[in-house]
């Protein structure tokens, strides 16, 4: 058995195409949505992919601005800048890009990100409002994470998907996202004790630990729907998703890495800011 | 085999000691804790937890204030009642007891509870803290069924515990408590399709759904630990756990209604308003 793709280009196309659209509607009427990113560190991927956010921003016409505070930033001039964007009403949306400088706690920092503007769900008011059930924006991968099961009609209500890793940016989220689509959800981890058990008897998998091929057909039940988050540096400048290439063999479906959830959680943090704009 | 009874009479009983000798201190320094409840409901069995609240507080030295707004308040003056609690002074905990009124939703009127106050642990600012792992008033059930499983030194991290019920009073803030103990954690509900075989694997069983008996043995794996937060009322005006009797010869520890889960609950409420006046 090969695994059917569950491919992001065509949803993340069909996003940006709305988006564009959008965004044309409101700059005729003389209004331009801004996108600020601001971040704080050297790291490469991340240089990257705030570059890919940019580049996106630019072909659907939003301006995206790329504060840079560098890799020495503190913690106190991180806030107050996110805090000046917050106030600025030519700014409509804010995310913090990670890694942050040692010492600075991205969930402190993320407390200065209006929630309105907080088109990457990173602000713990963003996050509670998504537990309460009130609206709110969430993190972008953790709904790429659902817009590509929707996308490609994978049921979720009543099913059981276990997530692989907790992080505040994918796994939390990800899981209150799930539960209110009525999804049975387990919560895996670094601690679980038999890993491949809890992943093998689900019937959806989502990897988000940034481990390259930590899943491997060991953790996966024959037909199960996988969702590879992970986007690990590969020695040759791609990347790695955290499901080992074996799993295509075994899974009924798989989201592949790159191609699969990336391309739709770009889309859908552009399409956040247009939200945020309120056009 | 005989389940071991996981009592909270005992540890509520030293929790509230506790806060006592706290209030006394502060009261011998002229300073006394004070907790409003407001309350909009005509519901019998919220009044006697109320009735509860407001005795218990009077034993330990806290000032309970208990704001009834009837049953047919109008949301905004909800609202307006817990903005002007969180804005006075002199009220140090507030904590805005459910079910309201047809039409008012405890997501949007918590929302008017300010978080240093919040000692439910009930607006959306203080569960998105839980959620991003910073300092936070847990809902006082939720902190009470840890706090019981502790007392009663049941190991937590690696373990395996399926929440039944995904409320945002206590399934879905218990499963970031959990989670922050390193559980593996799995959240079920109305929509799990096979609820026996998902609590059957569980080695920690919460049952938090409020339907009288729900789970059986079948639903408990011989030895499993197993928590009953449920307070269903009984036709003889008694309290029925969502846990059916058969359950304590399959379990290998449970936790009784009433005298598990509710008193601890009620005693940490009480501390947690004492913590919020910060002394």
């Amino acid at each position: 058995m090969t695994a059917r793709l569950l491919s992001g280009t065509e949803l993340a196309a069909s996003v940006r195409a709305d988006t564009t659209s959008r965004v044309a509607a409101a700059a005729a009427a003389g209004r331009v949505p801004r996108l600020t990113v601001v971040t704080a560190t050297a790291d490469e991927a991340s240089a990257w992919y705030v570059r890919s956010i940019a580049r996106a921003a630019k072909r659907t016409g939003i301006d995206c601005v790329v504060v840079d505070l560098g890799p020495q930033a503190a913690p106190s001039e991180i806030h107050e800048r996110l805090a000046e964007s917050s106030a600025d009403p030519d700014v409509h949306g804010l995310m913090l890009q990670t890694p942050l400088p040692v010492g600075t706690s991205l969930a402190e920092a993320a407390q200065f990100i209006d929630p309105a503007k907080d088109v990457d769900g990173a602000a713990p008011a963003s996050l509670g409002r998504l537990v309460a059930g009130l609206p709110a924006f969430a993190p972008a991968t953790a709904a790429a994470v659902v817009a590509l099961l929707d996308h490609h009609e994978v049921p979720l209500a009543g099913r059981e998907v276990a997530i692989v890793g907790r992080s505040t940016v994918v796994g939390k989220p990800l899981a209150q996202l799930l539960l209110a689509r009525d999804a049975t959800v387990t919560l895996c981890h670094s601690r679980t004790r038999d890993l491949p058990a809890v992943t093998g008897r689900a019937e959806i998998v989502v990897a988000a630990v940034g481990r390259a091929g930590l899943l491997t057909s060991a953790h996966i039940r024959p037909g199960a729907v996988v969702v590879d988050v992970g986007t690990n540096p590969a020695e040759d400048g791609g990347l790695l998703g955290d499901v080992a290439p074996e799993v295509s063999e075994q899974a009924g479906a798989l989201s592949p890495v790159p191609g699969g959830v990336g391309p739709v959680t770009t889309a859908l943090l552009l399409r956040h800011a247009v939200e945020a704009a309120g056009w």
